[in-house]
């Protein structure tokens, strides 16, 4: 743990300058207790830093990771122009649980495959706040943004962590799913499931399943304004071939899961408008009318109970709306973190 | 052959009531070459007929099943008020290949499962010509008219055997597939493959494997109206147990197959400008503009080609908009059949 804090320490006086390339750190979480009572040994979570955390320690912004991204990935959406820009803020991209940087079924050692216990989204955001808390000493948050899953973990956090942080931007993300977005999950995780308990190859049946999410990623018009039927046969070859050797089939699984039972309503007996009045922090959200990923009813309904005006793209882009209509979305964000 | 006839005669005689209920024939076509070159053994092909042919065998209309459909479940669009009224009109409803009760992987004798030669659109086509023509000694048909892969079929028709009808009405079908129905069907044919090679169980994959198609069968927006997260769990469970015991696995893939090598261009070197300027028969071509499981662009372009009036149906359905928009839809058919 001493290591891990002088490590930790090295790595905010090499990411002062803002918006530089940043590079991974590990915190250690040591034996990390999951809300259902099982236990991640050795829990590592990573997470990269941008800019400088000023002197109040007030300017921090926690950005965790969407289905299967990483860190790294974050990273292009850091800096001055982007998403966050790290001139002002002091950024903490953090890896969720289960996409193969932190603990996850593909690197534990000691809970490899199926004996990695099942963890949630809730679970993401308290490993989060441990990292963020106790580890790097940061006792408030200025901001969390995510996107898409990490929408969903930026919606747990407001709630678990209702004091924690002044502002919260969860982007195509979702306080609960809807039963389309239970569908696509679900269906996935079934013949997952099926094609692992078989021993179908679990890269070949990881790159056939993830097309299924694609069919969500974006809307069926925007896809076929992108990709010719002639370019297809290359496109689906290459969607198959070129599987992520990180985010591999178990934790696909295991994030999926986390996704399929989110839903930040349960700390209210079902009532999300009991969940939406216990909100404090002032909250951006921002969904795509058209996304067929995370279905934006609930994110809408959410922002009318709390009386914030929601921002909504209106792009056929559909669930990658934020990249097609970047500069208004950033423009929004800058404006709304400064507030 | 002799007796099908026979039964064919009584079949018309029975039928003569119009709208009411049919009974099922079968159209003996013997060795049935396909267009690979590949035969079916014993090729029948199931058909019910509603209302009755005049003497000038001038009031015929036949209706091919989309995918997976039977022509038990067309009888439900046949009648007065109905999507075809077999009031005026002599409807003959045609099971395509591989649905189960005409030949098929699964109900074929001599070539069960993987034994079953590989057949396409054109061939659901061919067959029908021969039945029509031959076996039920129509040599023109007023129209035909035909839903999702029955609109491909129909398509198929107007370019293979142009003069052989006046009209044709595809509804939410296609001339060619776009990428987004390539991805949509090559995603649930390849899991299907690799699950059936692998020997997992045909109908849990299935079960699982059609979820997908789920995805695409309505907008988002209107299965989460219909739908709520609560439902959510006993509707996925009545899809995964309750899988068609006619449409089986292997079916499935083979009508997959025909659907995914669909092109009408594919007659004039990939062309479809030229196919649609080599169409004869007055169309009347109806699109969901926001189906997801079968693009309407290609069907749009081909309607401005061929300078006709598509009719677009704009509610939130998706691919089911025509039984959303029923009576505008019975409508636009009955007045363009009077034409």
């Amino acid at each position: 743990m001493k290591q891990m804090l002088l490590i930790t320490i090295i790595g905010l006086l090499l990411t002062s300058t803002p918006g530089r390339a940043s590079e991974l750190f590990f915190a250690e979480l040591d034996d990390f207790r999951l809300e259902n009572g099982q236990v991640i040994r050795d829990c590592k979570i990573g997470y990269r830093t941008f800019g400088s955390l000023n002197e109040q320690k007030s300017n921090a912004i926690l950005f965790p990771t969407w289905f299967g991204g990483t860190s790294a990935q974050l990273a292009a959406l850091i800096g001055p122009g982007k998403l966050v820009d790290s001139t002002s803020y002091f950024v903490i991209a953090v890896d969720a649980l289960g996409n193969g940087v932190s603990s996850s079924p593909s690197n534990s050692e000691s809970q490899p495959g199926n004996a990695f216990p099942e963890f949630s989204i809730h679970d993401m955001v308290r490993s989060q706040h441990h990292l963020v808390n106790e580890i790097l000493g940061i006792k408030h948050l200025y901001a969390i943004i995510g996107g898409s899953m990490g929408g969903m973990q930026a919606f747990d956090w407001i709630i678990s962590y209702p004091d924690f942080m002044d502002k919260a931007i969860p982007y195509v993300g979702s306080p609960q799913l809807t039963s389309y977005d239970l569908l696509l999950f679900s269906t996935q995780l079934l013949l997952l499931e099926m094609g692992l308990r078989h021993q179908l190859p679990a890269d070949s049946l990881l790159g056939a399943v993830s097309s299924i999410q694609m069919l969500g990623a974006q809307t069926p018009g925007y896809f076929v304004e992108k990709n010719t039927r002639d370019d297809f046969p290359a496109y689906f070859q290459n969607r198959l071939t070129n599987v992520s050797k990180t985010f591999t089939a178990m934790n696909y699984v295991a994030q999926l899961r986390a996704m399929i039972n989110h839903d930040i309503a349960r700390y209210f007996y079902g009532d999300l408008q009991k969940a939406a009045a216990a909100v404090k922090a002032e909250l951006l959200i921002i969904v795509a009318e058209q996304d067929h990923l995370v279905n934006p009813r609930p994110a809408l309904q959410f922002a009318e109970w709390i009386g914030t005006r929601p921002l909504i793209l209106g792009s056929d882009c559909g669930h990658l709306a934020v990249s097609c209509e970047m500069e208004r979305v950033v423009q929004a964000i800058e404006d709304f973190l400064k507030e």
